[in-house]
């Protein structure tokens, strides 16, 4: 059982999380899904198929770290894995943002198969927690879409375990995942990776 | 004769979305056209030429599936017949909205004719309705503009008899039609299709 | 003598202009001046140099048609001229904008010394006063930069009145004049004109 | 000793700036920092790491002209000393602003080392406090990054010394740094600048 308050709370962090990106452009037409942790075996996070820039009451669930619903007969996402698998290997996460960006899908789909975005050179890198420098490279890498939902939480899972400082991933010509200690946290990794992707985008436009 | 009620839901549905699309820069200068179903004969329909961010109560009117005003001495736009075909088609739509975007028109003029817009392996497909993976083929046909609405009106009854499972289409240099079973559902078709269009140029400036 | 509740008007309508201009990053840091006709012999414009987001009652001040400030201690732009001659040109004109957009400002360096820039087959020409189809040319003459404004705006006054059916014209590297029967007429105009100036820039980064 | 009511003034005017610039997307993620001259040997400044669009009154410190905080025990960001040479250097300058955009980033990134952006030609350099024409040029000088800040500090002294009259500069992959007589001048430098770069890189764009 789940602390009422914790729930509330982590819903209402979520419905403004929603409106902020709902405007930024960054979840349109019901996409995208969002959570934060109530305690160490549950998760506040949107139904499936929701406007995100219109989030009420009704539209937050609690599931547990298996993606399964917990007192509640609505459906999230099926992505919620994906979420829950954070939750798992960082105990200090309290939220994860998955959004879908114009400028996310289309580097997502620009770089070759195989291959991560690395970033480097960048001031904003320092956005990112336990970021001090310009001079580090932050290593986003870059999972095939897939409807195989599962697959894809255990690719994540391989990957974070070994890679456990990068802050977050994209999904081909699907969207970023991020995550943080807190919900500012995380946006303030959703602003930073957009600015990021924005910069290199502008940047291959120049200089193909 | 229509249910005045119905008309009253109907037009607040059209003035919201105006509102919603000219903030978004999709209806510029006047242009843009907008309808919602009241019954199985009756459309409410903007009258030419208002400010679709400005639109008031004076400003919707009723036309039959054949285009002709009902019970009023305004004028609709010349593109009427292009709601109403969609309307005759699909008897389970409830809303047509046309929009003038900038990505939307360039789009249209760099596709070469006789040549249709085709997107896949887009997470953001999904939006259509219906559509269950990124893994289908969106098939968007860019018909070329003409000020001869009826023989336009009739190209589009054609393809889309052919092509019921297609949710919008361009014309050129001009803009994009898409439709849903309600206004909430046609809106998420707008902007799932100007997502879509915008990382179709994005791309193009890339790898030209 | 003019009618004070007729600059009263014509100064609101200035004001309520500048903030919609403004916000759309049309007139940015303190550029740009804008007018509107209080009758045959009377114009009220914007005092030189102010926040054009900002503009208040004492940012608006009246010129005769020499551009000679009447009953104020104030100074309007050197452009004033600009502004003059299309009052002298058209009797039916009522407001005369004229903006430095992003985008005005790199076409016009774009376009190679001498020549115009022509613009067809776009479904928003019809949004100028006048043009009934797509099918028309639309031209847009650019004129050097200078800062020798009597023989600029004695340029302007022989081009159109050669060409009287043209809406505008762009200054290099500088900005956009255009304008209406009424304010509205006007800023119709103005977003006609940033919507074809974006799609002419979004269509030579495809196909420089 | 500083005068208090002069702190909150400065205060108040650094909190409405961030509103401004984080709206604008100029100062996102927490990056950026603002100051505002309170005398001749004290300056307001932003605490570090706060979110420019939400700035509040326990969020702008003093500092003295060698970047020591003044009865604070906070902390102001290590460029610090980025903003005191500039009050040192210019007595009359009393706002200065540092911003993260994607443009200046990116511009920054494209310049060859050593080389300085060049901008003539464009109307809007006379947003620029004492320019008359747009026949001049503007140099903006580009810093390489570096979190040696007491270095760079000196880098920007000599440079400024023997360059007066220019009104900013930027740091590679970082930002821009202007600076005015007052917030309204130093944020019209920014607008200035910012739409400049947009110039420069739209034109990049079509003429790699």
């Amino acid at each position: 059982m789940f602390n009422v308050t914790r729930y509330a709370t982590a819903a209402q962090s979520i419905i403004e999380a929603g409106r902020f990106l709902y405007d930024r452009g960054w979840s349109p037409a019901t996409s995208s899904n969002y959570s934060a942790r109530i305690d160490a075996d549950h998760v506040a996070i949107t139904v499936s198929g929701r406007h995100k820039g219109q989030l009420g009451a009704g539209d937050v669930m609690v599931v547990d770290l298996h993606g399964q619903a917990v007192q509640s007969d609505c459906r999230s996402s099926a992505e919620t894995l994906l979420h829950t698998v954070i939750y798992q290997l960082y105990p200090e996460v309290g939220a994860v943002l998955h959004t879908h960006s114009v400028k996310a899908t289309v580097l997502s789909r620009l770089i070759p198969a195989g291959q991560a975005l690395e970033l480097e050179g960048y001031e904003l890198q320092k956005a990112f927690s336990g970021v001090q420098t310009h001079e580090g490279k932050l290593i986003v890498p870059v999972f095939d879409n897939t409807q195989d939902i599962p697959a894809l939480a255990e690719e994540t899972r391989d990957w974070f375990a070994r890679h456990p400082e990068q802050p977050g991933y994209l999904i081909r010509g699907h969207g970023l995942y991020t995550w943080g200690r807190t919900m500012a946290d995380c946006l303030r990794h959703i602003e930073a990776f957009e600015f990021l992707f924005e910069c290199e985008l502008e940047t291959m436009r120049v200089r193909p």
